[in-house]
C-alpha cells in the first residue's frame, strides 16, 4: 500500500486558500457524517480527516495538486448512494464533496444534448429534458437522490438499460480532473470518432479512480409520448425468460423487462395490501414496458406483446397498472419486516443465462440458513438477490454469506458474467475483483492506474488495490 | 524514438519455430507487397524486414514475446484497406499478417451473437448473420474487402452508424494479445457491467497500438425485413441539414442519411450515364434509408418521411431507387477522370454543425487551385471532402493541401469536431493528432501506451509518437 501523510494544519491552510474557509471542515460531526455512504455496517466505515466542498473544476484541480504535493488520499463523493462502499474514505485523507457543483448549464433542444455539472441531481436532468420534450435515458433506481457525476463514475444502470444502455451510453463527453490535478475534456459531441484512444469510456465506470468527473455533456433523445405496460405471469421460470429474446427479435424494443420471483411477489403484495392475480400461487411476474411515438401503434404493439407473452407460455397476461408497479417498488421495503439485516447482490450474466443462474443459485441458497429472494432487470441479465439474515447469529451469517458468494461468483464468471452489473466494486468487492478477474486484464488495469496516478492519490482502495 | 534492433537470422529461426517455415517470408517480392496499404504515395511506404502469417492467438502471443525479447517492432495487418497508412510498417520490423485467422466460429441465433476470428471478412459475417435472419450492423464502405479485426482496431464507421453506431458499438468482447505478448479477453457478452475498467473500449479504436485483436464476440440484431429509401433534393444546404434532427425527433430512426453535393451529383451522373432529376441545377441530394419490422408501417413511414423532407424545404422528394444508389456509389470513381491524384478528408463534427462546416470549408477551398467535392454521412456528422490535384505542380499541391488542412483542422476542433470520423489516424495524421489534441489528453494516451507497451513494440509510429 502506498504511504500517505496525515492531513496537516499546513495542508488545511492551503485547502482553505483554494475553496474558502467555510468549505473546509474538520469538526467531529462533519467527519462522522462522511464516514459512510449507504453502508450500514460500522466495521466498514472510515472517518475522513477533512471534508472539502468544491465549487468549480479549477478548485477540484487545485485540491488534487495539493493532495499530490502533500501525498494525501482523496475520495470524491457524489450523493453517497453507493451500496458498494464507493464513497467511503477507506484510507482517510480528504473527502472531496461535489454536491455544490450542481448546475444544469444547458439543455439544447435543437442539437439534443444537455450540459450539467457533476453535482446535478439525475432527476433534475431528467425533468429539465422532459420539459423540452426530450428524454435523458439514464435512469438508476436512485434517480431521485443520486447525482449525475456518481452515475457516470459507476456507470449506473437502472430500469431503461434494455433499450437505451447504461449511463456510459448516455454521455458524449466529460470534463475531468486527472489524478495529478490537470483539467481536460474527454470525448466530444460526436456520433462517430476514430481520433485516438477512447479515454472517456475508460474514465467512465472507473469509480473515480482515474479522474474526477466535473461536468458532462449528455445525449438527449426524442421522448416517446406513448407507453404500453403489461405484466406476464409464469409458473415456469424457463418459459418466463424466453420472453426477452422473443421480444427483441420481434423488433419490439422493450424499455424495461423487470422480473419478480414468487417470494418477492408474495411479500410485497402483503406489505402493499394489494392482491395481484395469482400472487399466492407461487408464480413469477415479468413486467414489460414499451414506448412508442405513434398513438396508432399502441394497440397493435400491445396485441403483439400479449401474443408473444402467451406464446412463451404465460399463464396470464395483465395490463400493468399502478398496482403492479406499486408492488414492484415495494419489494425491498417489504422484506424489512422479515429481516432487519439484509444484503443485496448485483450479479450480471448473459441474458440467455438468467434462468440458469436464478435456478442454480436459488438451489444453492437452500443449503444455507438465510432466506433469499430474487428481483432482476431481466432484459439485461442483471440479478439482485436479496439475502435475509433473520435470526441467524452474526458469525453464521457472515460465514454463510462468504461461502455462498464463493460459489456464486465462480459460477457467474463461468457463465461469462461479472460480479457487478450496476452498483460497482467500490471498496466492498475489491477482494472478489482481485480473485475473479483474469490476471492479465487485472494487470492491465493496475498498470493504467499507476501510469495515471503514480502516487495512488485518487480514491485508493477502490476497484482494486494497486499497491 | 525507441531504439529497435534489426531482424536477425536468429529471430527468423525463432519465428519459424512458432508459425512454421512457410509462414515467415523475407523475399523481396513479399516485402515489397507489404510496404503499403491503400497508400499510393511511394514516399510514405516502408518495407518490412519480415512478414509473418499467424494461425492462432497463441502464435500471435509467441510472436509478440519474441518481438519484445529481440526489441523489434511489429505492425499487425488486417486486409490492408487503411487509407491512413495504418498498415504500413513505418519503422520496419515484422508485419504480422492476420488473414489466415479467418474463421467464423459461431453464429448463435438464440442468444444473438457471433464469434469470429480477426481475419474473417466483414461481409462474410454480415452474410452469415443474414442467413439466420439476423443483422450484423457494422457496415464500413469497404465491407466486401475489409476484415473484422481491422474494423474493430479502427472503430470503422460506414453507412449505418446513424442508427446502430460504429464498430465499437457492435462488439461484446475481444480476445487480444497485449503488446508484451499476453493473452486475455476484454469485455463480455453482457448488456450491463460495472466491474472494473472498460478496457475493451480502450483497445478498440487504438489502431492496433494497445493490443492485437485476435477474436471477437459480436452483437447481432433482429434484421428489419422492410426498407424505405428516399432522396430529398435541396437547393439550400442549411435547409438540407435540418432534416437530420427533424427525422430523429420524429422517432423515425433513419439507418443512413447520405449527403452528395452538387459537384459529386453532376460528375457521378455523367460518369454513370444516369440523368437524375435536377442533376444539372446545382442542387444537393440527401438519401435517407429507414428500416421497419412491420409491413403495415412502410407506407405510413414513407409518408411521414416525405412530409418531414418537404417541411424542411426540399424542392423535390423521390423514391431512392437503384439509379440513385448507383450514382452515390460511383461518386469517388467518377472523379478519377477529373484528376489522377486525389486526397480524401475524414472530418467529423457535431451533427448540427455540418452545414456550417461544409459551407465554411467549401468557401476556404476556393482560395486554392485544387478542386474540392463533398460527400457526407450527414446523419452522423462525418464529412469526406475529395481534393483533386488536376494539373497542379507537386509542390503547389502539397503546400496548398497543408495550408488548407491547417485551417480546416483548427476550425473543426473549434466546432468540437475531430480529424478522423472513421478512417483513423494511422501514420498519416500523427502530426495533426499531436498538434490538435488537448495536451493533457495526449499525455494520458502516451502514459497508457507506455504503461502497456514499455518498449513501444506494437505498431509504433501510429496514432502518436510515444518517444
Amino acid at each position: 500500500m502506498a504511504k500517505y501523510n496525515p492531513v496537516t494544519p499546513e495542508l488545511l491552510e492551503e485547502l482553505k486558500k483554494v475553496v474558502g474557509e467555510a468549505n473546509v471542515k474538520t469538526d467531529a460531526e462533519t467527519l462522522d457524517r462522511f464516514k459512510t455512504d449507504e453502508e450500514t455496517d460500522p466495521r466498514l466505515m472510515h472517518l475522513p480527516e477533512v471534508v472539502v466542498w468544491v465549487n468549480s473544476t479549477e478548485e477540484v484541480a487545485a485540491v488534487m495538486k495539493l493532495a499530490n504535493q502533500f501525498v494525501v488520499p482523496v475520495t470524491p463523493r457524489s450523493a453517497g448512494t453507493s451500496v458498494s462502499d464507493g464513497a467511503i474514505p477507506v484510507l482517510g485523507g480528504i473527502v472531496l464533496n461535489m454536491e455544490k457543483m450542481n448546475k444544469i448549464i444547458e439543455i439544447n433542444e435543437d442539437a439534443m444534448y444537455a450540459v450539467a455539472e457533476a453535482g446535478a441531481r439525475t432527476i433534475d436532468i431528467q425533468m429539465a429534458a422532459k420539459a423540452k420534450g426530450l428524454l435523458y435515458a439514464g435512469d438508476p433506481c436512485s434517480a431521485e437522490s443520486c447525482l449525475i457525476g456518481g452515475n457516470i463514475a459507476t456507470n449506473a444502470g437502472g430500469n431503461k438499460a434494455v433499450r437505451y444502455g447504461t449511463t456510459r451510453h448516455q454521455v458524449y463527453s466529460v470534463e475531468v480532473v486527472t489524478p495529478t490535478g490537470e483539467i481536460t475534456t474527454l470525448g466530444s459531441r460526436l456520433k462517430k470518432c476514430s481520433t485516438g484512444y477512447c479515454l472517456e469510456q475508460l474514465v467512465m465506470g472507473s469509480e473515480g479512480t482515474l479522474g474526477i468527473i466535473c461536468k458532462a455533456t449528455l445525449k438527449l433523445l426524442p421522448l416517446p409520448p406513448h407507453k404500453v405496460d403489461i405484466a406476464a405471469v409464469y409458473d415456469d421460470l424457463d418459459k418466463a425468460v424466453t420472453l426477452v429474446p422473443n421480444l427483441v427479435k420481434a423488433g419490439l424494443e422493450p424499455t424495461s423487462v423487470e422480473f419478480m420471483d414468487s417470494n418477492f411477489l408474495k411479500s410485497s403484495c402483503e406489505y402493499s395490501e394489494i392482491k395481484l392475480p395469482h400472487c399466492d400461487e407461487g408464480v413469477c411476474y415479468l413486467i414489460v414496458s414499451m414506448e412508442t411515438f405513434n398513438e396508432d401503434e399502441v394497440d397493435a404493439k400491445m396485441e403483439k406483446l400479449a401474443e408473444i407473452c402467451e406464446e412463451s407460455g404465460a399463464i396470464d397476461v395483465l395490463e400493468a397498472d399502478e398496482r403492479v408497479w406499486t408492488v414492484r417498488k415495494n419489494c425491498l421495503e417489504s422484506t424489512r419486516s422479515l429481516s432487519k439485516i439484509a444484503q443485496s447482490d448485483d450479479l450480471v450474466v448473459p441474458v440467455d443465462q438468467i434462468a440458469n443462474c436464478i435456478k442454480r443459485l436459488t438451489e444453492e441458497a437452500k443449503k444455507y440458513d438465510f432466506t433469499m429472494f430474487c428481483l432482476a432487470h431481466a432484459g439485461d441479465g442483471n440479478l439482485h438477490f436479496q439475502h435475509m439474515k433473520g435470526d441467524m447469529s452474526d458469525e453464521a451469517w457472515e460465514q454463510q454469506q462468504h461461502a455462498f458468494h464463493e460459489t456464486a461468483y465462480s459460477y457467474v464468471y463461468s457463465l461469462g458474467g461479472r460480479i457487478s452489473g450496476e452498483h460497482g466494486i467500490g471498496a466492498k468487492k475489491v477482494y472478489a475483483m482481485e480473485k475473479y478477474t483474469d490476471p492479465v486484464e487485472l494487470a492491465m488495469m493496475k498498470a493504467i492506474k499507476k501510469a495515471l496516478d503514480p502516487l495512488d492519490i485518487l480514491n485508493p482502495g477502490k476497484v482494486m488495490n494497486v499497491y
